[in-house]
Parts: C-alpha cells; structure tokens; sequence
C-alpha cells in the first residue's frame, strides 16, 4: 500500500469506526491504481459542452454516455422525449431479487464563460485547492496518475452532476475487477434538461413506464453534508411560486396631489404580507402548518445527530437570531415555508419619483413538504388573501372591477413540483443506512427532508417507489454558479459509497 | 366689439357676475387685439430650450427675458447664482405703498423627443384642440392674428412655466396701452433651475435679499383649479424623503435550504411599513399628526366650497375607495402624508429567483404641513422604527453589527423642502381675493394647501413676506411629461388676471 492510499484510509478512519476487513479496501485499492483513468473519462465527459438548450452537445453528451455504460455491460438505449433524450442504461443480475434505479443528470446549469476563470467552463482545469484557497492550476496530462484528495478539477457539472456518472461506473469497473457482482438489478436514467426544470420527464415516465420500475430510485446529485460525512437525504420540499400583484390607481400619481387620498398598492402590499407571518418567521395564515406530524423519538434522535454548526451558520451569513419555525435548522425544514423572494414597485434610489405607484408586486415561493401539497396550501393562502378583503383576478383588472373593489389582487402561479419523503424505517431505507455505516464505519448524516427542491415526484406518483437521495461531492463546489469545482477525495470516496450500494445485503 | 371679443366675454360671463364696467373689457380688447403679436413673443420664447442642464441655452433664456422686461420698462438685471442665474426686473410705481415679487421659473423639465409628437419640443406646434381629442395641427405664421380659446400651443414649458411670464409682460402692455400704471411697485424673479430643485436659490436669496423685499410674492407656477374657475393656492405641502433598508442575509440564499431559519428582508420590511399605516391610509406612528389645528367656520366654508369633482377623480383614476385621512381630496391635504414611493427587493417576474433576499428597500415621501417641519415629524418616523426593534445605521453594517442585532435598518435622507401656507384672512390675501372676484364676477377657488411642494420657503423663512400661488395654465397640460401644452383661452385670461392684480386696491 503506498503512501496515497495509506493517507486515504487515515482520513476515512478518522471518521468512526474502521470498516469490516476487505470489501472497501479492495475499492480502494482499485480506486488508487486507475487514478488516472478515472480522472480522464471524467476529464472527456466535462469538455462536451451540455447547457440544455445547446440541442447539438446534448446529443454528443447522450452517445458519449450510453457508450459509458454499455462499456460496463449495461443494455443501453437513447429514449426519445418532447425534449432533450434521456439516456438509459439496465444491467440484469442473476438471482438478484431488487432493482435499483439510478436517477442523474447529465445536463448542466447555463453558463457565463467571462466568469469563470479559466478559458472555458468546458475546459476542465486541475487546481492544487479550492481557488479561493490559492488552489494553483496544474497541467492535465496522461501521464498524471497519483492524485490529491485536496485538488479540484473546475469545469461546469464537475460536481452537479456528471461526477456521480463517472463514480457509478467506476465502481462498477471496480467490483468487476475483483470478481463481484452487484447485488441488485441496475437500471440506471440520465436526464438531459434537469437544470432547465425537466419539462420533458413527465411524459417520458409514461411513455418508458416499464423500464423505470424499479423497487428504490437512488438520486444521485447535490452535496455532501458539510461536515463531510456519508450523506443520505429522504425527502425533499416541493415548491409552489405565486406572484400577488395590487392594483393602486390606473397611472402613477403625483403624490402630493394625491398622497392622503389615493390608496398606496405598495402600502397595500406590505399589509398583505406583513398579515401572513409573525414577527419571529411564523406563518399565520389558518392552517398552513396543518397536518405536519410530530416526529417520533427516533426521527428526532436521527435529526438531533445532524451535525449542522449552526453558530457558523450565522456567522457565515451575518444574521443575528433565525426565524422561530423551528428549534434548529433541520426541524425548521421539516415545515413548509412561505418566503418573499422579490419585491417590486416603482422605482427607489436615484430613480426613485415622488409618486403613488400604479401596482405592487411580491414573488412568493412556498416550499412545501408531504403533508402539504401545493394545491392544499395555496388555496390556504388564496382563502387568507380573500379575507385581507381583495377581490382576486387573473389579468389586469378592467375599469369596472376597478370601481367595484377597493382592494384588488393579481394571483399568477407557475406549475409546482411536489415534495416527497421516504420513511426511514423502510427496509430498503434501512439496508441503504447500513451499507453506508458497515462502508465508513460511521452512522451517515440522514436528512429527513433536505430544503432545495428535486423534481422527481412524479417518479413517485407514477411508479410508486421509495427514493433516496445519496450525495457525494463537496459542499463547497460552486455549483450553480461560475468556477464550479469537484475535490477529487470526493470522487474517491463516492467511488466506494457506489460499490457499497451496488453490492448492498438484497433482505 | 367684434364676435371673438364678444365670444370670450360671454364665456367669462357664465362663470358668475358680470365684471364692473370697463376694466377687464379694456384689457380683453387689448388681447384681442394683439393676440398674434403676444402669441410670437410666446413662441419665440418657447423656442429657445430650457432644460437646466443646457446652460449655453440656459443663458440664451436669460438675456431673452431680460430684454423682454426691459420692453416693459423695468430694470433689468442677470443675477448670477453658484447655478443657473436668476433673471430680475424692477418697476417703482411713484406714490406706490405696496411691493409685489413676482416669482416664475425659466428653465423646464428635461425633455425625451422622441417621445413628443412633434419635430422638437423646441419647436412649438399650434393645434386645433387637445392632441388626445383630435387637434390637428395648423401653421405657424406671422398672418395669425385671430386664435380660437381652445386652440393649444405644443412645447416644452408651454405651461410650466413660461407663458405666466409672457402674461405677465402682456398685462403691463394693456395696462400701458390704457394709460394706467400699476398700483404696486414691481419686482419680478424668474429662477433657471427650479425644475432641477432650485439648488442655488438659498444663496441667491442671501445674495440678493435687499432686492427681494416685498409685501407679497407671487408664485405663478402650476395648473389652475380643474373646474377652470380661478383659482388662488394659499399654501403648499413640504416634502421629505426618505429610503429604508432592511438587512438580511449578507448574499442571497437558497430558499429552499434556508427558508423558514433565515429571516427575510423583505417580510420584515413590509411588517415594518405595515406598522406605519392602518388599513384606511391613516399613520398610525406616534404623534404624525400632531399640532394640525382644526378649521375655523370661514375655512370650512371655503374648503368645502373647492368643487373638486370626487366621483369623476375615483373614475378617471380608476379607484372604488379613497383613504380615510380626510372627509375629502381637500381635507386629506391639510395633513401630512406618509407615501410608499417605490420598494425593492432582488427579482419579481421572470428575473425571479427562488432566494431568500439579501435585502429589501422603500422608498418613501413625507408631504408636511406648515404644522409639521421636517425635522420633528422624521424624529417621529425614525423613533416608531426604533420601537419595532429596529437597529438604525448609516451606512452598510458590518459582521460584528448583524451578528449583535436581529433586525437592522438603514436609512437615508435627502434635504426636505419645508411647506408653507398664508392665511386667507391677512390683508394682503382679501385683497388678491377680491381683486380676482371683481374682475371674473365669481369668487375664486381657494386652496388653504396645495399638495405639491414649491420650493419657495426659504424666501418666506428668510424675507418673512407672505406667499400665495396663482396659477393661471390649464389643468390638462401634461406638465412634466411629453407633448407638454397651453390651452390659448387660458393664457388670454391669464392676462386679464395679472392686469388685475397689477392694478389691485393697495389699502
């Protein structure tokens, strides 16, 4: 064992127990010695371009990946949707009584190439650190085949979400190395447009139904928590966007000629929402946190162990004392939440003008969680507003409503993606949790329900299977953003965490 | 007579009692007369562009108009300002006991041509009727010597303010054409930057203040009463504004992720501007609306006797319900007024983004009242924010401030412009009120407070004289705005007006 590898399997020691003889070590060891190769089908897959929108690279990125997984003995085929292809890829195991389905994208956020620094967010660059850490940029050669866990590769989708395609392959490189099979029946979807809302994965789950039973779909995408440790989130919030606009006077009015008699709609507003919450962040209008369960003493002892540093939190943030929806940030997010996300009226600043503006408009996004699907609580809010004394329209009001209603409001909404939850106490959710334990020898972090929003309800609705989220890369990699990055102990490490699921206990 | 003299006398006639003999049916033949010759020295006038920021032509103004006040045998005299310089004129009447200081403003609001339906807004354009109800358009030519009362000329400072100087001019010349003097000495100031907020005109007034002694100023400046009835404004609302920042988070978050544990700028701003009004308009901060005196009977009578037309104002702005500060339009600004004059907070509409905003800002306008100075009613506002727990800082705060307190404010000011109102019962005001009455037969419109802010309280602070409005244009001008105009049939009244003040009783 050289030095690299020793290093490694310091590191991950440190994190709990040591793990049970061989199986990981063997990962490892396999993991240490193709280096290099891993790193170049990685290196190949991040300099095709793939924004979602870019039609031509999308399919340069779908041939390129349904080539990566027959290459690892899957049956793989391009799915043809309203939109960008899904890729799909399904491997059959002898005997294998559980199937599960893969679910990543290969598509990655748009990009803003002046940004970042370095010539092309498609032309991966390798950094000694963290750029913002001093991380030097070194030469990306065939003959690299020892790598830091410290250094970074830079390039769109580096972390989000083309790593945990090389990862899951890789693995399956490495029990094939060693003489194993996967326990379960893989089946793997690779979504092209899931940074553009996945518009097109609706009908396509219809349409390719059959190929995407399964008996658990593992998410893989998003971050680590930050702490670093095994990650494994069972829910996430749905989301539901409202825009409320209030209707003032036909055209903006001078306001001292006016002001004292014109009714203000910004004033209007701020009344309206000011009525929906308390002054510590709680929702008041009747029954928005109806139906939430009380957690059962194990729920809370699994999300009392979420090592979420919550000191550091509000430093990094500069915020004095959160909102009071729950004790700590993980009991906060198992509620919906109703957050005013942008604020418009005329004008402030230098182009502000001493009128009484014609309209006021907040956005809204409400996160949701199981209990509360978004046509639920949206009619919870429609039923508060209309109590505030509005008259609700769809378009812009027309002189008669005008005259008719003293307080008129404007309600467009967008369509919602659900929430969904897992229970941890599912077997497979428990054969999952232990594969990661008897891995590093650690119990993982387990997210009840992770804030952000992942749009794979529908799976759900449709298909009926569990879904767990397994994430893999660092927390801090900039994803969504420009100089988006990949720490390579990640990549190794969420080599191992695939192996570990591929060959989890089948009971 | 012939039919036009007769047309406008019967017209002047039907707003009440027939004028007493001779006076005005001097001056309105002087008018018609000369209608051609006083609408040339409009138009020349108006064809020299006056936004203030073009000083060449700002100073082609000056010298303009202290030509055409020479014409009239004033001395004249450029008074150079850290500005745009004042133009001022000077008349002593021998055996006068009475000092007028005319005040009008030379330079106009900035100007956006392609906006104007016509070539320039410099180059004036005569029409038939009001653009919006299907003037056309006639040549200008020296053979004009006839206008029809509802023709309009187009240019920018048709209205605002320019043609009240002409009037001026005009009504000297009738008066001169009838051998008859004025019965007040005459000093006229005509500011070059009152559209840009009169900057130099403080100094100027220490400057210069020997030259501004007076018994009266006389604003002429603004649109007369709608219903067309002359009109006389006592008095003029102030104007402070403010700017209110709310902290949040110090960058943008993930609303998902951090939704309901992080505090949003935005709620907390509109809770706070929620606290500030209740739901009919009026302020409820502490005091806003102290000292305001009740009326007496006299100007119950006269307030009541303003025929705004309240049903055809809630039509035309398209509103079912007025605020509740006062029984009407002219009661409601007797008091000062608390304006929402723009809001914002990162993104509404398809720029939206589903963050928790890093910070949300009003903008607000305070209308005061001769009762409420500036200072006083802000330490009121700032104090009602202290007591909802607000942090008030300067500038940007720092780590250490957010992390010491929850809910942080900025606020910004700029300089306030003070109100000003002259009481209708002083000598001086009974006397313009009943020079107006004897000369239309009708008693005028009497406004205790305009709305709007005129930048003329520093003379009254600094000088002590009394101050009243007389606006003379028509109310539809669309001052401020493109395709800015003067009905004709009000700038011949206007010169019937200012020979009527010219010459008023001096006891």
């Amino acid at each position: 064992m050289n030095k690299t590898v020793l290093g490694i399997s310091l590191g991950l020691a440190l994190l709990g127990q040591p793990a049970p003889a061989g199986e990981r070590e063997a990962i490892e060891a396999y993991v240490s010695q193709h280096q290099g190769r891993i790193f170049s089908e990685l290196v190949q897959l991040l300099s095709i371009p793939n924004v979602a929108a870019d039609r031509p690279n999308i399919r340069r990125n779908a041939a390129h990946l349904r080539g990566m997984l027959e290459r690892r003995g899957l049956v793989a085929e391009i799915l043809e949707t309203a939109g960008n292809p899904l890729v799909y890829g399904e491997k059959k195991i002898a005997g294998a009584a559980r199937t599960i389905l893969f679910y990543i994208h290969y598509d990655g956020q748009p990009v803003d190439p002046p940004r970042w620094k370095q010539s092309s967010p498609f032309v991966p660059v390798l950094r000694s650190a963290r750029l913002e850490e001093g991380g030097k940029e070194m030469p990306i050669d065939s003959s690299l085949s020892r790598f830091q866990p410290e250094w970074r590769i830079y390039a769109r989708s580096a972390s989000d979400d083309k790593s945990p395609i090389v990862a899951l392959c890789a693995a399956l490189d490495a029990l094939k190395s060693g003489g194993r099979e996967p326990s379960s029946n893989i089946r793997v979807v690779l979504d092209g447009e899931e940074e553009a809302g996945s518009p097109s994965l609706t009908g396509a789950i219809e349409r390719y139904r059959e190929r995407f039973q399964a008996d658990v779909m593992l998410i893989l995408d998003g971050p680590m928590h930050p702490s670093g440790r095994p990650t494994l989130n069972f829910g996430a919030r749905g989301s539901a966007v409202l825009e409320l606009t209030v209707y003032g006077p036909k055209f903006p009015l001078h306001s001292g000629h006016y002001g004292n008699w014109v009714p203000n709609p910004a004033m209007r507003l701020a009344q309206l929402l000011a009525s929906m919450k308390d002054d510590a962040g709680r929702v008041v209008v009747p029954g928005f946190y109806d139906g939430i369960p009380k957690l059962k003493p194990e729920e809370i002892r699994i999300q009392e162990g979420v090592p979420d540093d919550l000191e550091e939190l509000k430093r990094f943030f500069g915020i004095a004392q959160p909102d009071a929806v729950g004790k700590n940030l993980q009991e906060a997010l198992q509620y919906p939440s109703l957050n005013i996300r942008g604020l418009r009226s005329a004008y402030v600043g230098d182009d502000a003008r001493t009128i009484i503006p014609s309209d006021a408009t907040a956005a809204i996004d409400i996160r949701l969680v199981k209990e509360t699907p978004s046509e639920q609580i949206i009619e919870k809010v429609v039923a508060h507003i209309r109590k505030q004394g509005y008259h609700i329209v769809e378009s812009e009001p027309d002189d008669q409503i005008r005259l008719k209603h003293s307080k008129i409001m404007r309600i467009s909404r967008r369509k919602p993606t659900e929430a969904y939850r897992t229970e941890m106490n599912l077997p497979i959710s428990q054969a999952i949790t232990k594969a990661l334990e008897r891995t590093w020898g650690t119990e993982p972090v387990r997210i009840r329900t992770s804030g952000g929003t992942i749009p794979i309800s529908q799976f759900i609705r449709v298909l009926g299977f569990p879904a767990i989220s397994v994430p893999m890369v660092n927390f801090d990699n900039n994803q969504h953003s420009e100089n988006e990055n990949l720490r390579l102990g990640h990549l190794w490490k969420g080599i191992v965490t695939m192996a570990s699921l591929l060959t989890m206990e089948t009971k």
